[in-house]
């Protein structure tokens, strides 16, 4: 028996990489490990491309993101690319924003390559869920203010805001709504219909990159806040007590009091 | 004016670094660049002493977890050691399991910090939460089966599971209970009282690690099969139907249902 090497001799496998917020720093070792033995990387809109410079010389960088105009590869697509790539290329990584589980439709892709019998891995990515109010040091868990934090898509697969976020705006929980900015008006009013008009709320865009830009009021306020402030998508949404620790909110609240008193 | 340099002349400042669930590969790269320009480096029992490694020859490294026997420095000791070294040696990195805002009073430090002047700064983690039901393959959102997840502390400050728990067992969400084990049975009884006895759940111990076991069963038997399996603490519950896209779950649940109909 004889070993023969060719371009497509490789063994196809699949690697799922959580690129992270935005932050090219804020992924992890492993991930540049995988992206270091990559034939191929199929990357996301919001996956900070220059990450893709890890990637060996050879490697395809193919995007799979929104393109010109609006189109967007459907999940089936990129399914099938990520496969096709496989068995022809070698080694896929499939480069994801944040982590591949949090509304990354990751265990799709998983479920997909099994069907051709192609291994396939993962290597968790930073939540902007986690991670984005970090930054703005809001902790979603803090001693004495939350002891949970439950994270809510603003938009499920039929365009509406989850049902669970009518469930989260009854609890104590810290809530973050990803996805949700372009709903950010009807999310309020989920809250407010709650009583949680003075609950603080903040609003945070492309948290992690040079284009962050905060907001952070109270649900009676933050729909105006956002619009003055040109907020726009990528926005994570957090909702609770934890984020009255922010440094911008002190202020505030001070001169809502003097409002209030006035 | 002339600038003179000792051994004590350097700024101090603190970084509180998430290093992840146990895997020294999971650490991110701004963290690992962290370390490297460290004087000091204060971690905790959960963290990979293998990262200590990234640290300069000359860095301090302090270990501020559980020692010998049961005795914990105290958050204030912790507190207090931190801006300590600070001020004597420079930059302090603080190193924590996880994300340091998840359950990691990462937000007490900071703070701490602040009443000294001492500038400080969040490099986030990957937080166990999400990580290692992923590395499991399990994903914590999934369409059809979740749109949200819902992260729970088992243990509060005084002791007992948080109230967070009743109310996260009356939803849809996923629900991942962190520092629980030692009261899953207490756990399993809250979602058996909201008739999910059926629930899938799955408890994985030392996730990410050498040491990495996985139970899966469902809220009538998970009680039972962790015993069996000696699982012990550090160690994550999931419940949730994203259980059930577990491998070892599908032929669990054609036995039950032979059992069920025998």
């Amino acid at each position: 028996m004889s070993i023969t090497t060719t371009t497509n001799s490789k063994e196809p496998r699949i690697t799922l990489v959580g690129a992270g917020p935005g932050d090219t720093d804020l992924i992890t070792l492993k991930g540049v490990k995988a992206l270091k033995t990559a034939d191929v990387v199929l990357y996301d809109a919001l996956v900070n491309e220059e990450l893709l410079e890890f990637a060996p010389e050879h490697a395809a960088r193919v995007y799979v993101g929104k393109r010109s105009g609006d189109h967007t590869y459907s999940q089936d697509a990129v399914n099938k690319l990520m496969v096709d790539y496989a068995i022809n290329y070698g080694h896929v990584v499939r480069l994801k924003g944040g982590d591949p589980f949090v509304f990354g439709r990751g265990y799709e892709e998983l479920d997909f390559a099994a069907l051709y019998n192609i291994p396939a891995q993962v290597i968790p990515g930073i939540s902007s869920s986690i991670a984005v109010p970090g930054l703005q040091q809001i902790p979603v868990t803090h001693r004495g203010l939350s002891e949970s934090f439950w994270v809510v898509t603003g938009t499920t697969a039929s365009g509406k805001v989850s049902t669970d976020v009518y469930e989260a705006a009854r609890t104590k929980a810290t809530v973050v709504v990803l996805m949700g900015i372009h709903k950010l008006a009807e999310i309020a009013e989920i809250f407010k219909n709650e009583g949680k008009n003075n609950l603080p709320v903040a609003v945070i865009q492309s948290g992690s990159t040079r284009d962050e830009k905060v907001v952070v009021g109270i649900v009676d306020t933050i729909v105006e806040l956002a619009e003055e402030n040109k907020i726009t998508s990528p926005a994570i949404i957090v909702f609770g007590e934890v984020v009255s620790l922010h440094p911008k909110f002190q202020p505030m609240k001070e001169f809502y009091d003097i409002v209030a008193e006035g």
